[in-house]
């Protein structure tokens, strides 16, 4: 069964020696055959659990949130898809299980963060997922237009990445912002109004069992706020 | 661009035509590919808003909530799921596009929710669903054995189809069951201890605002248990 | 037992003659201790059910999201307190079961919240809350200083009304706001802050069943974010 | 200010002398006049702030819960409450400031836990409640018969606990019982109902910023689940 991925989306070739594109994720998989077939079996499409992805606690969007977070992108098979602050890059190998004819960027900066993301992508062999080790809004002016853009962290810079995003979002493309402070919420509601896009919030309260507790004691998890924004006709 | 479904999973023809499989399904769709075509564009894989299925008030698994529901059945892309009192049919749906190889049957009796159902497969070419008019654990017999089994109603047979569904689950396979009453809640879990499946509830809270209204008011839906079950080795 | 109201809180008679400050409700009241004798029994000091208050659909704050806002008040017995936007005065009458010695100031404008409050101040019995038929922040000029505000409703008139009440407040006051909107509660914050308060905020989140239904359906209802602002030292 | 205490309830001097009823108590307070005045400000009727209580982590009844809780007991204000596992007594406290002519017994077995009671009685000037060193269901039967019972905490003898209540509980009376994991709401809910109680079932999911940080992140609390039992006529 040649050319499945871990979940079963087929990977083609010819898109991973497309210039200028893989040259990190090349580099560390001189065989990448050869590396992945072990593991085939084991990961879901979403909802990998979020203990199977490197990461540093309260880093990662939990396996609840990043699925409704992938719902509200609205993902089709072959799309442009920015993720910026990428994190864990966890979205985006999710998103690349759902697109496997797509192209998502992952945007990070933090050295910690990179390695993580590194990690990530080799271990559930995420071919159409670019890493870009830039700061946004630096280092989305070489990227090929977004349909979709997921923005998990901004550093300080929203303004400047939604009005980068602004100027670059294809017609009918969507916005979605994870916000947990109210700082954020506030803030990426109002410029995202401002330039022009219509808004809705959705708040996911989550709390989970642990499978094994015999009492099965619910334990939240701090809500996240998905702000999802297109633009009217 | 032949061969590709609503949100671009291919779509292998010779899948169709598997004897036995599709036998309302193709009695409803004669010509296909000319049905399906203008729609092509609209539908993202997860996240189809709920309003876009036929359905009847409070009978759709709402947008978030599949979109953890899916998450929590943990598919892959060639997997046999049973869906179990399918309702509109909206999680078979959603499945479908995640394992374009997959096999989805989807189980339903009543007379109006299998009329939703028709029109939804139909809307959405979900061409790996298979329509099953039955009152489970009915009907269930036939079926090839389940990796995964989504139960979204049990019509007050909860405990004899949690025994039909244990007898054929393949290993390491999974059970879903979604609960918006304590009583189920509380036999779901119960049966499941009982045949010796560990479980995790996960309790999903969602409030969404309106996307066009100036003020943004959060409207909560009503709390979902979502319970995943396994069996330990 | 002369001298005790509906749920035990005594009654001083002298307060009810002080000049100037139960006109409306003693021109209702000729005879209060003929009236109230025979409900003295029924009702709870807090707690109170919501269908037991004259009210208009979605105006009143719910039994639980009121009991969150009164621990959020941080009464004591003998404070001066004002109700903004007092709707069915369901805050108003509960604050005055807990201060039996204190004073309420309830404004409302909207004609038929008016007769709602008139209604619901006879059945409980609450001497200690005197209406105010203004629209705030009309109508606060002539009252005593607040020890504890709290804002139910703006009219629009939020920021005119958060300066008003920060002339008044009493050193070591309390606000208390409640927001279902995005709207509401970015602005109460950013005004709150902006005139030098701290604020804390409280997101409530209940679902309940139904006691009588076999299947204890949970229903949600929307979330309201409770904003305590006091000023530092 | 003679005769007031922490918030304001007043203080019946007789109450305190009723025989039978504060044998510990009184043995700390030989003077409790000249003890408490100096604090006779700073604490409100309900909503005193968790970190204001001796108590161990995770043991206390948050306030907001500890609010909710209070309002479905529908206290009134001379009624005997039993407060069944009382932890660090913060319910019994609160009760005892809305009950001024009530009488509040809080057992409790855990020796730290007693510690943690005795401190918060002594600061927070609870002269109605009467701290019982038990494991209920015994030290039940010397106690008068309850109009309120809340359980808190069971230790594994729920079902004997909810007979015990049955027998003794008062025409009217309410129990009310809070529950953090699935196999106590389960078995609350099922042995009430088996003793002909019908319950409502409240869930209350609070997230609450931190005042003075400069994000307001969200921090989720875990779910507390109420249940309110009465016995129809």
């Amino acid at each position: 069964m040649r050319g499945y991925g871990p979940a079963g989306g087929k990977i083609h070739q010819n898109r991973c020696e497309k210039p200028g594109q893989h040259q990190l994720f090349a580099a560390e998989h001189p065989h990448p055959h050869q590396a992945w077939e072990p593991t085939l079996e084991h990961y879901p499409l979403i909802g990998i659990r979020d203990e199977e992805f490197a990461t540093a606690k309260k880093l990662i969007t939990k396996e609840e949130v990043r699925a409704v977070t992938l719902a509200k992108l609205r993902l089709q098979d072959d799309l442009v898809m920015w993720d910026i602050g990428a994190g864990s890059g966890s979205v985006s190998i999710e998103a690349s299980n759902l697109m496997p004819n797509g192209k998502i960027f992952a945007l990070e900066k933090n050295a910690q963060y990179l390695s993580f993301i590194r990690d990530n992508l080799k271990k559930f062999v995420a071919r159409n997922v670019t890493l870009i080790e830039a700061f946004a809004p630096e280092g989305l002016e070489d990227l090929p237009d977004p349909d979709r853009v997921f923005i998990g962290g901004s550093g300080g810079m929203l303004e400047d990445i939604i009005e980068a995003v602004d100027r670059r979002l294809k017609p009918e493309g969507q916005i979605v912002l994870n916000a947990v402070t109210l700082d954020t919420l506030t803030k990426a509601v109002e410029f995202l109004e401002d330039h022009g896009y219509s808004v809705e919030i959705t708040c996911v309260n989550i709390s989970r069992t642990k499978g094994l507790t015999e009492y099965k004691m619910f334990e939240a998890h701090n809500p996240v706020y998905i702000i999802a924004a297109s633009k009217e006709d």
